[in-house]
């Protein structure tokens, strides 16, 4: 039995960031994690060579504050994203390549059904009220259609709609059917709109820690030190008047408060004592994570840049969907990504590895040529088999989630308080977000106990 | 350690139909519950004058074969619903009498958009097959919209439009907003269409079984006898290559076969190892459940029944929803028994509970005179607060879920197999479909035993 202040069900960057503001502020805390290691939706492997692989969330972008203070505060220097060359979209067996964020290229009357709808998404991202986009204007009209039925009305592009499809859906590792229209606008309102979700310079996929997310996730868990325990999945938290107690299958915490930081679909397997009000019960039922593969594809050097490609493309029901340079700052050795969501991603979830390897190498062979198909190393990453992670790398929110159970996302359980990058209103669904998550969990328990104090104080007048 | 033919989790109708026809085929089960009793979502409380309560499932209806053909097995006559007398329409405040189905009196317009929305969806209904609705010609069509949507699109007059909503949204208590179009008429389908779902007499609720439910879960599970386990909740499921080793806080039990025969979402619950595939993982996290009280207020006698009416009542947005006649054989006491499904389920769920009997008995004076507001006896059950129902009678597919992964609800997992009223093609969603579910789960694993040993005697030759 652990006594401490607080306990933290979760060692993701939420968290962690929660842990870390807690232990700083001078409490005493204990961190409980399901996995052997931690960091969560993000998951950086070292390799011999001294270079890195994400193999989970990986960048960064303008307007991610929090990311960036709490890299400042480790001296974690970033690196901007390679964006030099052209991109490349493929669409019904043809390549084109194109810069900025519009395929221009590929057909005027495709672009400008892209650019009209990026508009429109823009416009209507507008009046979400992040805080509380359940409140917005039309949030009802909006939460009762899904994604795929609002691009249908709206697109009349047959590639124009594939590309926005794979790309908007894809954010949500789930098929656009599955979606609901104001959870789209609202996590892309919660980023800045969808300029900044779908692109990549001074975008969403702008810059990289240098080294990783594992450079600013390891000194974080250091700092924490041994108030972390791995490989302790959370089966039961009960809560009574003092305090809760906390189980994993070998460790018991007391603590005053919990903070459960970790995916809506994970959060529903602990079994909570009393029942959690039923708004919570609920939502808990109700966003659930999608398939995603991320594969990293290594050369001896980034080949694709030589030949005039940025090596970001798009090709919609490929196996390798969406590629993405993702060499570090020293540009050796090169690394090409591959990222693989929802329906396609269950697809080659069937494939046993080798057929799947061949399948996805065959994809970057058409795009980059022949030297992609003899990568020096391959490391597949398949976030649906990781059972702690639940799927991939956001809940979303079917229809009629947001309007009626949006606001338990963040309301605290009696002693039991929820982080998560689901739980951000600004950066909901990025590493930023969890982080944003998480200093907000560490400030709304440490401010209850001052409030206790103070009343505590009153009391004895 | 249990030694087991087959372990079956879950002691309602489901799974205890498939232990009995198991054990009538010779072989031995162990039956793990999670409460301290069976019936899952059915539950019959016995009164001290004989009579009986149906907290749970308590209605069957023509073409609900396997539910009779049970209840004749163990000896357990039906009687009718009472329909005699007018039922009620409350819309707005004023209420409407009327008999049949159809609220004519309410207002022609509104009852003819009532009769057109009855006649389209049955139209709808008949192109989906049953055993894999996800194949239907509209299917993708239908499964990305709501029913909500799809309502508000073809609905002009508002008092229908609230009626509708109301009586389909609430056989899944959950809010239109949540339910895939494709999923309502699926489940529409699979118990013959609109009308069935929607009427009273020679429809879902058109007979009782002579004491309830009860009387044909008890001695089912008489039979079943020290087989069953209760309040043990499942918490791990090993599958190697000779078995399963299913476990509880307290037992373990070593079986060929599992069948699990629980809810979707309290399935989730479980740790299963290996993992599921992950089109059943995603499932699990995809097929919530929702809320409901369903409450008697028992009477001497039923008074409204000399007052012409048949106590089945409709009042969309009224704490007392829906209400019908709820008396046993012999008509007394009078049992009015009210149901509240989603959202308003949901509201009157914050009441505290003289609040809300308040609010329910307030309801039932205004629409059936002052004796309603004086029961002898008023019993409340509130779905959503069972830990292990997670919720109201029937989860749901929100858009997108079964088109993708419809197929996995039946689909066995290696030696985890799957029953509960959600698995059957027929009457999902009623304790016909539970009966169907478990007789299916029992011939399938019996029939993969044959196969092995023929396999087996072959390998001999």
């Amino acid at each position: 039995m652990t006594d401490v202040d607080f306990c933290v069900v979760g060692g993701g960057f939420a968290g962690l960031t929660t842990a870390l503001r807690l232990k700083q502020a001078g409490r005493s805390v204990a961190v409980l994690e399901a996995r052997d290691r931690v960091g969560g939706r993000t998951f950086t492997e070292l390799r011999e060579d001294g270079s890195w692989i994400d193999r989970g969330g990986a960048w960064i972008g303008p307007g991610q504050d929090r990311i960036y203070a709490l890299m400042n505060e480790f001296g974690v220097p970033s690196y901007r994203q390679y964006t030099d060359g052209e991109a490349m979209m493929v669409v019904d067996g043809k390549q084109y390549r194109y810069t900025g964020t519009i395929p221009w290229t590929m057909s005027p009357w495709a672009a400008m059904n892209l650019g009209a709808i990026f508009l429109e998404l823009g416009h209507m991202c507008k009046s979400i009220p992040l805080e509380a986009p359940w409140t917005a204007k039309n949030a009802d009209k909006w939460d009762q259609i899904t994604l795929a039925h609002w691009l249908d009305r709206n697109i009349l592009s047959k590639p124009a709609h594939e590309l926005l499809e794979t790309a908007i859906a894809g954010c949500y590792t789930s098929a656009a059917s599955e979606v609901s229209l104001l959870f789209v606008l609202y996590q892309m309102a919660s980023g800045g709109g969808p300029s900044f979700v779908l692109g990549v310079k001074d975008a969403a996929e702008d810059a990289r820690p240098v080294g990783g997310m594992g450079a600013l996730y390891r000194p974080m868990a250091a700092e924490i030190g041994d108030s972390i325990h791995l490989s302790q999945p959370v089966r039961h938290i009960h809560q009574d008047a003092d305090g809760v107690t906390v189980r994993s299958d070998e460790l018991t915490v007391r603590a005053r408060r919990v903070i459960v930081a970790v995916p809506l679909a994970i959060a529903s397997q602990i079994l909570y004592e009393p029942m959690l009000p039923i708004d919570r019960s609920l939502l808990h039922q109700r966003m659930p994570s999608g398939a995603i593969f991320k594969i990293a594809a290594v050369y001896d050097e980034p080949f694709w840049r030589r030949d005039g490609l940025s090596g970001q493309s798009a090709a919609p029901g490929s196996p390798a969907t969406v590629t993405i340079d993702a060499c570090t700052d020293t540009g050796r050795p090169g690394v090409m990504c591959v990222i693989t969501e929802g329906p396609i991603a269950r697809q080659i979830g069937q494939l046993d590895e080798a057929e799947r390897r061949a399948a996805i190498l065959g994809a970057l062979v058409e795009r980059f040529g022949e030297k992609a198909g003899a990568p020096v190393d391959y490391i597949e990453q398949n976030w649906s088999a990781e059972r702690y992670s639940g799927g991939g790398m956001l809940s979303h929110a079917p229809t009629g989630v947001l309007t009626q159970f949006g606001h338990a996302l963040r309301e605290p359980c009696g002693r039991v308080h929820w982080a998560g990058t689901e739980s951000s209103a600004v950066m909901c669904g990025w590493v930023d977000g969890a982080i944003r998550s998480g200093e907000r969990a560490a400030s709304e328990v440490l401010e209850l106990e001052t409030v206790t104090a103070l009343e505590g104080r009153l009391h004895r007048l």
